[in-house]
């Protein structure tokens, strides 16, 4: 699956996508991720991409011309099979599921805005579907992008390896304990629930099922 | 305001926090910005963190005690107004109301799990307080942290200029158009609202209030 972000800050998103999972994930070419910054398709001497907003307002707008040309270059690239997306406060509500569906895309074109936005018309113009990742505002689509890449990454075959399936549940069960068994801090002695070392794999089971207002056995 | 990050993958989130906003914010010292890493506390030769979970399952899952002198050198170098929080699929729902609330703390540690999770008695120990950022599943807690910093550190006095408080209110009107004012894209015409041009001002932000089921003038 190919995954491309366009944004003005590639640099501040490349990291987090070349590390741990994601990493792996594109050494072993489970995923590709491309990164398209609207600056290199300005069409002044000055490079510049935003703009005043019309009707007043504060702060800078990020001018269509740019973006679509870089969603253009994004779409060279890609299959048929594309979605785009675009991040809005006012935007559906990114879940799992959605998650789940995105990741039998083939490519997924993420536009990233920042300042007080990208002129609408991209929007119009690509037919980007808006999602948000939760209720609160942040600088620019860069965190919702590389999140949506994590959480997309994660439901493709050969990303998390064998553990894939398993691994979901831990959002169940998110109490989790290792070595030690026990141990001192500050003078208190910390020690692993009993039934965890009981070898009763029911009972372990069963201690681990989300909570249901049912209160657990330390 | 400080925060405070303890992460096993500090260097896939300091590009990010000092890029931008961000960036800007920490050079005129409205925010700090300081990352510990547990495996700088491991405590055998082979710096291992991780650990098989007790009770079975796939996956390892991190040794408490790297993590708590992550902690401990966090709290040593905060003041005596401390959160700490923790990240969960089962936690609280971060929103903006708690990121303005949490930007009011002195010191904010934030504690990222990785692979399987955090061995419990941290957040035993810490009273950290769970977290979630929504209704997905991440590979560690890395995103929420910048996430976070990035809503928290918006309602700091400072961070965005003067054009703080009306930058929220796009929250509400997220369509904004830049220059130019009209133009042609694979044949055709795309322009700007006409009442962004006109110059009335009631109908102007009467345009830019939320839409409620409304449908907006062109």
């Amino acid at each position: 699956m190919n995954f491309h972000i366009v944004t003005l800050f590639p640099e501040s998103v490349r990291p987090y996508l070349n590390s741990s999972i994601l990493g792996r994930a594109q050494e072993a070419k489970k995923i590709r991720v491309f990164l398209y910054n609207p600056y290199d398709y300005a069409d002044n001497k000055w490079g510049k991409v935003d703009n005043r907003p019309y009707g007043g307002g504060p702060g800078m707008v990020i001018e269509a011309l740019p973006v679509l040309k870089a969603v253009e270059a994004a779409k060279k690239k890609a299959g048929k099979k594309t979605k785009i997306l675009w991040f809005s406060p006012g935007g559906k509500q990114f879940d799992n599921l959605a998650a789940k569906k995105f990741s039998k895309i083939k490519d997924l074109i993420l536009i990233c805005g920042r300042y007080e936005g990208i002129d609408e018309r991209v929007r119009k113009i690509t037919k980007a579907e808006s999602i948000s990742v939760g209720p609160f505002v942040l600088s620019g689509g860069e965190v919702p992008a590389i999140l949506v890449v994590d959480a997309v990454a994660r439901h493709i075959p050969g990303v998390l390896g064998k553990i894939s399936s398993l691994e979901e549940s831990r959002v169940a069960s998110s109490e989790v304990y290792t070595r030690p068994e026990s141990f001192k801090y500050k003078g208190k002695k910390y020690s692993v629930p009993r039934v965890l070392l009981s070898g009763h794999h029911k009972d372990i089971e069963k201690w681990k099922e989300p909570r249901s207002g049912v209160k657990r056995t330390k």
